[in-house]
Formats: structure tokens, C-alpha cells, sequence
């Protein structure tokens, strides 16, 4: 079985294990899998994670109950079992494995066994190209799931790459005045071609925003949006990185900012999102490439302001 | 008139000049003022404040229509004019100054100048010693402002210290079940003669707490509240200081979890809860001088572990 494996770096096995489901595991054939940021903090070392990475795709159930249907897969494989599973919170179950990035093998490989709780079924309107963005647009849908967006809301958004596109046409959608601030001409067409405000950050005044959702994956980002924000707004991050930040508590006492934290989403609200037709994924299809082209494809995906690239099996 | 003046250090400067006070501000006479770990981070630099620090106190009010009384004064002086003044946040207003801390001298003279409208009458029942500690009880009630505390909630709180063991008060009232982490005697038995339970920091679970409250005034408190906050879980900041903190930020994404500062509250309240005895302010004094021996009283104040020391007039 073709995989790619980090260990202390990214490289192409091709005949690595063909994986033995387990009795609550269906076997899956991946069909498409996508590169997002966090592959890329993992080959760099972020949470340790050793084996094969990847955890957006869609793939083909070759066993179990929803064999031979087309499907996705939920990242968290949790318990069931521990306060958190059993307070509805499996996404932070205790014991949790996440797939392709805590002990747990991903996607960029030919073969994957995954819990078959955590399969959806995908509705034929979803291509294969739209239903690798619907892990990350769970993702995206996360952020209105842990704060309250009105239609009255001022927005800004920094970090206008991969998940930012996203995470902006969600925000897109709640009617609230969006300001999404980019330094790149890709990005600021899209969105002005999705209907949304683009803005220089030199445009944008400090202290003039209820919510700031920081899409940046760096360590700046977290200052910037603390300028950004309002007295008693909110800051959304939506990044993980290698690293800690160096972060002015002060200024979020004395302003009386609250900081919220969001990851993964449910993957039902995105399956209903993509089905209605209202999020462009393929505008941010930058590339496509087989599984032997793995490497490439990883290097294509790190250059700086490129969207999303695909692997294809 | 006696102060004590910042500038690149503490010093008493015994014929500073007697404030003029403006048509809408009152002339005070300082009866006592309190020493906060803020004006200790004042002298260290925190803000760049140079001038008489203090910002706990209570004083007669000596002209305008509250002559003759009592009073406690609220700290920010707001314009009523900007975009935040309009929003019904005049603690966040833009061009406000704070007294002792931010372009307004501050209660640690004989004598203070301070817009009338931030006076509170004080009733007799309050006494001169608990008044001081209007503003920083006002300040731990803020606590409950920013976060929503039910009798449900498993709160640790970290940093037993002066404003640490008024916030423990203020949340034991609550009917939450509430851990105190401590490391000094004094502190611990305190809050055993309140019924508050005292923990070591070994003794709190990892990931227990619904939330978190951080009164250490350290930049170590964060990295704590952060181990013992549980997933989706809120730590409320309480403290400023001088310097940046590292955090993990990604820790916050991936558990979910809330951030939310809060700084000075509202003195009707604490008014309200001294009125009715609930909260024991005598305990925490730990000294009382003159203003001529400001400076050792700065001192002892500034002893790891020292409660509140007062400057009598």
C-alpha cells in the first residue's frame, strides 16, 4: 500500500501495511485526500505525531454496514466512555485518537481503517472535490458554534489562507459586517468575487471590531488581532502552530477581551452546507497529484499563499 | 501636601502642590488608602506611569454637593463623549484616565482632586477600613460580570493573594464548588475560617475545573490555568503585569477553550455586598502607616505573601 509517513520528515512508502479494520472499524479506499496547514505544522514537529498524516478526504467504504457507499470521515475517535464523551463532548474525549494526527493513521494513503460511528454518507449532489473541504469547513462552521455572530456583528478576519477562505463564507452567510484583511492579489479576488469586503490591514482601525477571528496560523497573529478588537470583544483563534506565543495578558485584562479557542466542527452542518450550494470550494483548488507526487504536492503546499492542494488515488 | 510620587521609583515628596479642583471635580481629603499589587507594578514600571500612584481610598469630600460626606471614588474618569462612553462602557473609554494608574494623580496624598460624578457616598455602617476596599471588592465582583458562575461550577482559583482572597469570597457566595490553591499558611487559613476549600497544587486533577480563575499577577499563572481548565472550559484573568507571557495558543484552540479578562467592577455593588457583612475585609489588613513611613510600607507590601497594608492621614 502507498502511503506518505512522517518520521522526522515526510517521505513515500509504497508497500507499507494494507490496515486490518477492527470489529467497529470499517476499511476504507481513499478517493481524495486534501493538505492543510496542520500536515504541514506536523511534518514540522507540532504534537509529535509519527506515521502516516492526513485527515481531510473522501473515500470509498470497502466493509461494514455502509459498504460500497461513498463517504467522509469524523477525525476524533473517542471512548465513549469518559466524563467528556459522556458529558456530549466526544470531540474532547480524554482517550481520543484523531486521524492522521494523534495516534491514529490518516488519509494520504491508499487504504485507511477508521470507527465506522464516525463515517457520513455522502449525498450525490458533493463531489469528490467539494466533500475532501467538508472536514475543514466542519472547522470553519466551529467558530459560529462557540460564538454568537450576529447580523449586527463588525468582523475582521486576518488570515486569509486555506481555512480564512472558508471560515470568511461562513461569516459570509450570518449578515454581519465581515472585513477580512489580506496582503495577497489570490485572496482578495476570490473574495471580492464572493462578495466580501477586502481590506489592507493599515485600512482597518484599531479597536474597531467585535470579533476578530484570527485565521493567521502564526505567533503575530494573536498581537494583531488584540489591536483589532474592541473593548469587550472577542477574539476567535483558529490556528494551531509549533510554539508558544508571546501575548500581552495585560491588554486582555484592561480591555476585558475574552479569547475563545475553536477546532473541529460537525461534519453534518458542512454536508448540509455544501449541498445547498453556497460555499465555493473549488475556487480554492490550487492543484492536484498522485500519491507518488506526494512530496511535491507537500512542497507546492507550503509555498507561501497557496491554497488547497489535493492527492489523488 | 504630603504624596508619594512615581518617578523611576517611589519617593515621599513632603510639598507637593495642593490640587485646584476642576468645576466638576470635588477636592478630596484622604482619610486611608489601600496598596495594590498595581501600584507595586507601577513602581516597577508597568503602564509608565510617573505621578502620585494610589487608587483605593476613602476621603471626606471637602467642596461640591457631596461636601461634607464620605466618599469612595470609582477610578476611570470617562469623557461621555466617545463611541464607548455612548456604548454604556465608560471604563473603557477612550480618552479616559485612571486614577493612580493612567494621566490622573492618584489617593496617595492628603489631598485629591477627582470629577464628581465617579463619588459614592459612603453609609455609616461601612467603616473607613472596609471602604478602602470598595474598589479592589468591585474588581473581584467584575468576575462575575464577565463570566456566568452558577451554583454548578467547579472553579479552582490560583493566586491566594490580596485580590485573590476577595475574589474567593466573592465566588464562595455563589455556591460553587470552589478549590483555592495555595501555597502559604496565612492565606490558607483565611479562607478555612470562610469555609473555603484549600487545595496544593498537586492535589487539583488536571482538566477538572469549569473555570479557572487567575489572580496570581504572574506570568506563570496562565500556563497553570491552562492545565487545569477543562476542555471548552473559561479562565477568567485577573491580574496585569509588567511584560509579555508565552502561551501555548494552540492549547487553547484545540481544547476549546475561553479567555476572558476583567478588570475594575462597579462600587454600587460592593457598596451592597459590604453593607450586608458578607465579605470579611479586617482579616486582609495586614499593616497600617502614616504617609511619612509610605515607603516601608511599600516595602512590606511588597513581601511575597503580603496582604493589604494601608496608609492612614
Amino acid at each position: 500500500v502507498k502511503a506518505l509517513v512522517v518520521d522526522g520528515g515526510l517521505s513515500l512508502v509504497t508497500e507499507h501495511p494494507l490496515p486490518v479494520p477492527d470489529a467497529d472499524q470499517t476499511l476504507l479506499k481513499i478517493r481524495k485526500a486534501g493538505i492543510c496547514n496542520t500536515d504541514l505544522e506536523i511534518v514540522a514537529g507540532y504534537g509529535g505525531f509519527t506515521g502516516i498524516p492526513g485527515h481531510e478526504f473522501v473515500a470509498d467504504a470497502l466493509t461494514g454496514p455502509l459498504s460500497g457507499q461513498r463517504v467522509v470521515g469524523e477525525i476524533n475517535v473517542a471512548c465513549s466512555a469518559c466524563d467528556f464523551c459522556l458529558r456530549g463532548l466526544p470531540t474532547h474525549c480524554r482517550n481520543r485518537t484523531t486521524v492522521g494526527i494523534r495516534d491514529h493513521p490518516g488519509a494520504f494513503a491508499e487504504y485507511l481503517a477508521l470507527a465506522t460511528s464516525n463515517l457520513h454518507p455522502l449525498p450525490d449532489s458533493i463531489s469528490d472535490d467539494a466533500a475532501v473541504f467538508v472536514e475543514p469547513l466542519a472547522a470553519a462552521l466551529q467558530v459560529l458554534e462557540m460564538v454568537h455572530i450576529s447580523p449586527g456583528s463588525i468582523v475582521v478576519l486576518i488570515g486569509a489562507g486555506k481555512l480564512g477562505l472558508l471560515v470568511a463564507q461562513v461569516i459570509h452567510l450570518t449578515g454581519a459586517h465581515l472585513k477580512v484583511i489580506v496582503r495577497r492579489s489570490k485572496p482578495a479576488q476570490l473574495l471580492q468575487t464572493w462578495g466580501i469586503q477586502t481590506f489592507e490591514r493599515d485600512m482597518v482601525e484599531a479597536q474597531s471590531a467585535d470579533i476578530v477571528i484570527d485565521c493567521t496560523g502564526t505567533q503575530d497573529g494573536f498581537a494583531d488581532a488584540l489591536a483589532l478588537v474592541k473593548p469587550r470583544g472577542t477574539i476567535v483563534l483558529k490556528s494551531t502552530y509549533v510554539g508558544l506565543a508571546q501575548v500581552n495578558m495585560s491588554k486582555l485584562v484592561v480591555d476585558e477581551i475574552t479569547v475563545v479557542g475553536s477546532r473541529c466542527g460537525r461534519f453534518a452542518s458542512a454536508i448540509r452546507l455544501l449541498e445547498s450550494g453556497l460555499i465555493d470550494t473549488e475556487s480554492l483548488i490550487e492543484g492536484r497529484f498522485s500519491i507518488e507526487e506526494g512530496l511535491l504536492a507537500f512542497e507546492r503546499a507550503a509555498q507561501p499563499g497557496a491554497l488547497k492542494y489535493l492527492l489523488e488515488f
